[in-house]
This record gives C-alpha cells, structure tokens and sequence, in this order.
C-alpha cells in the first residue's frame, strides 16, 4: 500500500522530530506539550463512571454488566471468559465483557460496522450510527483502530493469564467523549496490565493552545478556543517474572479546527521495551518486528523514531533509559492523513507480534528472590520516569478533572527503591545498566 | 528569650505565608521556588562522593572508615554503636560514625566548639577554623544546629533499632560545600530513614536567580549572578510497621550577597506525619509537641504554620493530602535573624520528642497483611507527592550533578499502586482517609 511513498515524502517528517526533542528540562512541566508517551485517557476531564451509553442500532447496549451482549466472537470469548466473570468486582460502574451467549439484540448481519464492534472490549465511544454516516473518515478508522488494537492486546493477555482479575471501566467526560479502560491485577502472569481508549474532544482552553503552540504549532483561535478531537489507546504491561519484558505502547490523532474552519491534524505514538535483565534475542525480536512494521511505509522511518524514543524515554537525572527502546513519534502530519494512518495501523498490528511472545516464552522461567528484588528496583526506575518525565501523564494528573486511574495504571503493582544500589560488575544486573546507558542498535 | 515577642513582630510573618500559598499548578513546574520541603542535598550539584577532609584543629579527621576517631560523648556512643560498625558496607565512600574508643587525636578540651562536634555524625561541613572565626553569626549557629539535629536523631533511630544497617555518606560539591547523609535501611524498625545535611555555596545562575524572583523576591544581581549559602536539614523516616507512622522534617537556611553587597536571609522548614492508620492521641501528641515549640515564640505561629503545612502537602490529582500534616513554613525573614534562628532552633530540637515516642509505642504492634497491604498503598501516594509536587525534590533532580541518592532516599524501600483500589466504608483505611481529604484541628 505505501509501495508509492518515495523517501522524500516520508523524509519531511525528519524536520518535526527535533523541534522538542530530546526535551530539556522543561519537558519536566506542566506547560509541556500534551499527550507525550503516555494514556491519553488522562487528557479527559470531568470525568463520570458512567453506567449507560445509547444502544447501537447494530447491537444490545450492555448496562452495568447486568445484561450480556451476544457480540463476541467465538474466538476472542474463549480468551475473555474470565475477563468477563472477573469484571463483576466492577459492576457498580463497569460494563461488561461482552461474551458470544445470549440471544438478545441480535445485531444486524448486513451491517458491516457493527459485525466489526462485536469483537471489541465495548462499544466505542462514539455512536455506532455516528461511525456508520463518516464511515470514510480517517476520524473513524482511527477510532476503529484503538478499540481493535485493545481488544487484540486484551485477547492475547487473557490467552496468556487465564482467570486473572480483569476489570473493564467505561467513563464518559462531561465536556464531550469517553473511554474504556481495561486493567487486569496481580494475575498469574501479569503483576499489572491496562489497556485504555480514550476519544475525547471539544474546546481547547487558551492555556492548552499554548501549550499547543509551544510546540511549534500556530492555530487561528477564536475567544483563545479551538475546537479538538484527540484519540489513542495506550497500554502498559508488567508481567510478574523478572525475566519476561515490561512494555508501553501509545498511538494517538488529534484534531484541530482553526476559527476559520481550517484542519489541522497529527499522528503521534510509539512503543517500547523495558527488560529487567537483557536477553539479546528478545531484543532483536523486538526491535525487528517494529522495523518490519515501518519498512513497509518507508525505511527511513525505524532509524528516526529509534532514535526519538531513545531520546525520549530517559531518565534524566540518573542518566540512564528506562528500558531498551522501542520506537517513538509525534507531530507526525505528513505526508497525507491516510499514508500515516496506515503507518500507524501497522504499528498498533505490530503490539501482539513483537511483545507476547517475549511473555509467553519467559513467563515460567525460574528466578531468584535477588532477581526479583532487582526488577523491583527497575520497577521503580518506571515510576520515577512515568511521574517526572513523561508528558502525557503529567498533563492527564494536572487537568482537572481528569480520570487519574486510567493514568496510573500504568504504575506497576509494587517498585522498590534502596539508598546506593550499585549493581557489582560483570553482573546481569549491570549488563542491562550498560545497555540503559548506551542504547544499542539491534536490527543492523 | 522570645517572651518580648508581641504578636505584631510575628504577625508581619502573615504576609508572606499568603504569596504562593496554596500552590497552584505552577508548583508542579520545575521552574517553581526552591528547596520547598525536601532535602536540601538535593540543591548541591556537582557531587564528588569526596573520602577526606582537612583534619579539624580540634579533632582527627576521619578517612573512609580507616581510623576511628575518639571525639563522641559516651551516651551518644552506645546508641550509634551499631550504627558505626554497620557502617563499614560503605567503607569505600562513606565516613565511619565516629565512637568513644581509642587515643589518638584527643581534642583541645578548652575548644567548645570542638567538643560540641563531638556529638555529631561526622564533622560540619564548614572547616572548624571557619566556623570558629564567625562563632557568633547565625550561620555558624544554624550549621550547628543542623549538625545536632542530624546527629539527635539518627540517635534516636539507632537507639530503636538496634543492629540496623546505617551508613553515613559525606559528599562534597565541586562548586563550594557539600553534605552528610546518614540512612539506614531495611532495618527491623525501620523500612528506611534517612537524615541529610548539606551546606552550600557559591553563585547563582540566571535561571535560579529567576526562580527566586518568582517567589516575589527581588534581588540586584551582577551579570546575572548572585552569590549565595544555603544549608539545611532534611530527613524521611518510613518505619515498617503499618501502626508506626512515616514522618518528614526539614530546616533550612538561605543567604544571598547582592550586587552593592547587601545580605538577603530567610528561613523555611517545617515537619509533618504521614500515619497509614488514624491513632487520635498520636495525632495530638505531634501536633501539641509542634504547638508548644512554636508557642514559646509566639502563639500565632502555631495556627499559621499548621495551615500552611496542610496547603502544601496535597497531593492534588488525588483530591488529599499526604498525611495528617504538622507545620511548614518558608520566607521566613522577621521579626530577626537571631530571633527566627531561635524559633527555628525550638521546632528542630521538638523532632525527636514529636516522632519517636510514636514509633516506640508502636513498632511492636500485632498487625494482619490487609494493613500491610494499606501502607504500602499509601506509600504509593507518598511516592506521588514527592515526585510530582514537592518542589525541593524537584528543584533537586533537575539541577545538574545534584546528589540523586540524597535526595531520593526519601523515597520508601517498597510501595505499591492498586487500580480503583477503594477502602470499604466505615474501615480504619477508610477513617485515615477522610482525614486526608478534610484536615483536623488536633489540638483546640
């Protein structure tokens, strides 16, 4: 599909990469640009745990778990059945898995859209009869993109942790949008898991065009407010053995409409790994299956957003990355809305090849209590990253009103922090400090 | 001494509490005021991990632990005996606790202030023969007492928990001063404490200079640059168990030399507890300790101070503060250096009796792993706090070649976050809780 895109197309992105990146020491502030590496469910406000939302022409809306909806695929229902039962502990203000039983609201076969939905965790949060009259629109493939993308990832956690706790939250945001959050706890596998959409949008206030602006955008605003729409999914995954990786990923689109009805819009995103002790053909694994994904727009594109996430995921102050990297981008507007939403569906379809079998592989590997203690320690490395650095939690924790579980989900379940811990030398532990302090290509 | 002291001299103290009380979200910023309530080591950049210092007329410098320095008083010696021996994991950088034991280096018994570092837990930053020209400056006084301080209470520490490990770090900054961070961790009373001196000096940088004048400070600077000495002491003390609260001190002093040579001075500090489970007379007890130390000075002080810690440890995306508060103060700059030394002075000597009555009833307590469970929760949030909001730690981190393991050891050993955790109603976690959310009189 992107077989036409000459590098020079792709290579204009190259100019947006450096303009706040590596970030200096204001990346550490509130005035820093949104929605960085992190859940962009953080970036809705005035959040409510709500309960309802309008059945869908094509399908039964579920309400508060009490009825279960028949639109799950055979397939994805064998995975989530404990998903399901396990997300009772948030029938007060969760909705229910929907599960393949039951024969109520049957949804219309000829419908397209919703045979699409029926696989996802929810229904998504924009209107199924809004989705269907803007089919066409990139707005919507994205949309259908996030939920798809959560839904795989849930499958394949729920494949792997079979009758682990997990929970599925549907909120809604007084000024427009919502999200669904899926977390799964302390599991066999999984110390801790989310998944979260958020499609949220509506005005922009005069602080956040700053914001916006500080990135190097200039928006026509009318009273200081702009019309935004902003959508991702973002996951962060902390499997319980040391030896099997922690990952993030993050894809996004936002939206602006400038007083005068102008568009603008970007794409931003990225994953990465974080090992707690370096294995070099998981590594490879990794690194490859994002390459791959790339490859197929434009070669140039690994070696840049490689670099930006090695850039980006740093702890500053200890001088070392959080993990082994991954690949990163932002302000990605060119060269058309399509091409880079193909991009981007290449790399969400490349979150379950590069980062399950990692787990599958390791996740019964024996391990000592002095392994456990050091991933306890990166652990908190992670937190230290996520609470200082990263912009998108950062700007979810400050606005008020913000939905703060789906922003901290991402915290592990435990971290451990000890006064000069120092690795000793030619040891596991520092082999993977080494790696945190000089980034590695893996692929070349 | 203070009993001349109206309430109009103090009452002047009121407006500068107001100035950037509460913090907003700009306190968050990096570019916020320094040194808020964390350790003050942090401001010291430039670290050298430095093993030696100029032997003191008074008594023998110690080096790495390899001489043993005869220069402690006997009660202080039995209560760090411990602490001395435990202290040899750091030989290679750390200063060994000087003890009772040996001949050599015998101090000039006429020299009071020799005999008086004898107490401490390693000698004062600033040279002997410097602090003994300037004797009657309250900077020589606040170095001492931050000295005492440190040593006080890392007695008191060792006297509870006997046979804990307890290292004692002295560093120096390669721009002018440095410090002395005593921590004991993983103890059998104590997951971790740390008590931090520092003692720094040199010249401020345009940017730093800019922070100050964000705290309507207004200084005339000479290219920019002013000269500067601050020092302090600052320590977090988490002990394990669950019915045993965490607490948090610091004291600080601040001097800054004008361009036309005019001296700025201020002081600011303060303390606060952070129990995991409400205990109403261990509340009163702390705060009545704080109350009648801030009483012999004025009884406005008590009241304003009390406030004002309660303002300033919220963590804001939670909607709570971190604990049931204490007193904070900043700025302050009147009614006299001596007499805000001397008001200074009464709330640094009221820390041990304030805390560790507190930890001594309490760190046998039977306890389940539920209440575990809800300590390492919350020390989640405090891990939150600290990261996120609290500006000396802050200010700290992203000053280049600041001293990490100083300022982070306020961080506990373990912590925990739980997605959608939520106490069930009418539980002790529940009762802590609505303490955090609506703060208490505890002593009216």
């Amino acid at each position: 599909m992107f077989s036409s895109l000459g590098r020079p197309r792709w290579g204009r992105l190259g100019s947006a990469v450096p303009r706040a990146w590596p970030p200096g020491p204001a990346a550490g502030r509130f005035g820093g640009a949104p929605l960085g590496g992190a859940p962009l469910g953080g970036a809705g406000s005035g959040l409510t745990r709500a309960l309802t939302y309008g059945p869908s022409p094509g399908g039964a809306g579920v309400r508060g778990g009490a009825r279960r909806a028949p639109w799950l695929v055979a397939g994805l229902a064998a995975g989530l059945a404990g998903v399901a039962a396990a997300s009772l502990q948030h029938l007060a203000q969760a909705e229910m898995v929907p599960r393949i039983e039951g024969t109520s609201g049957v949804p219309d076969r000829a419908d397209e859209l919703a045979l699409r939905c029926k696989a996802f965790m929810a229904q998504p949060v924009t209107a199924l009869a809004e989705l269907r009259a803007r089919r066409g629109d990139v707005k919507t493939q994205m949309e259908l993109l996030i939920m798809e993308t959560q839904a795989q990832v849930c499958q394949a956690l729920a494949q792997l942790d079979r009758g682990a706790s997990f929970s599925v939250d549907r909120w809604e945001r007084k000024e427009g949008g919502g999200g669904i959050s899926c977390v799964l706890q302390d599991g066999h596998v999984f110390e801790k898991a989310g998944v979260s959409v958020s499609v949220v949008h509506g005005t922009l206030s005069e602080e956040a065009v700053k914001q916006m602006r500080s990135r190097g955008k200039v928006f026509k605003t009318k009273n200081g407010q702009l019309a935004f729409c902003a959508m991702g999914v973002s996951s962060v995954i902390h499997p319980k053995n040391p030896h099997a990786p922690t990952f993030h990923f993050n894809y996004r689109y936002f939206e602006i409409e400038e007083a005068d009805g102008n568009k603008q819009w970007w794409f931003g995103g990225g994953c990465d790994l974080t090992p707690t002790y370096l294995n070099q053909e998981d590594a490879v694994h990794f690194h490859k299956t994002l390459k791959d994904a790339c490859d197929q727009h434009d070669p140039s594109l690994y070696p840049k957003f490689k670099k930006w996430c090695d850039d980006y995921f740093v702890i500053k102050h200890r001088g070392e990355r959080r993990g082994i990297g991954g690949i990163f981008f932002d302000d990605l507007d060119s060269p058309s809305k399509e091409d880079v939403f193909h991009f981007v569906q290449s790399c969400a379809r490349a979150v379950v090849p590069s980062y399950i079998p990692l787990v599958k592989k390791h996740c019964n590997d024996p391990f000592t209590s002095q392994e456990k203690q050091w991933q306890q320690l990166r652990r908190g490395r992670y937190v230290e990253f996520n609470l200082l650095y990263d912009r998108g939690t950062k700007f979810g924790l400050f606005t008020p009103g913000s939905r703060i579980e789906s922003i901290l989900m991402s915290l592990p379940l435990t971290a451990r922090w000890e006064y000069m811990h120092a690795p000793s030398k030619n040891s596991k532990e520092a082999e993977i400090l080494e790696v945190l302090h000089h980034p590695k290509d893996w692929v070349h």
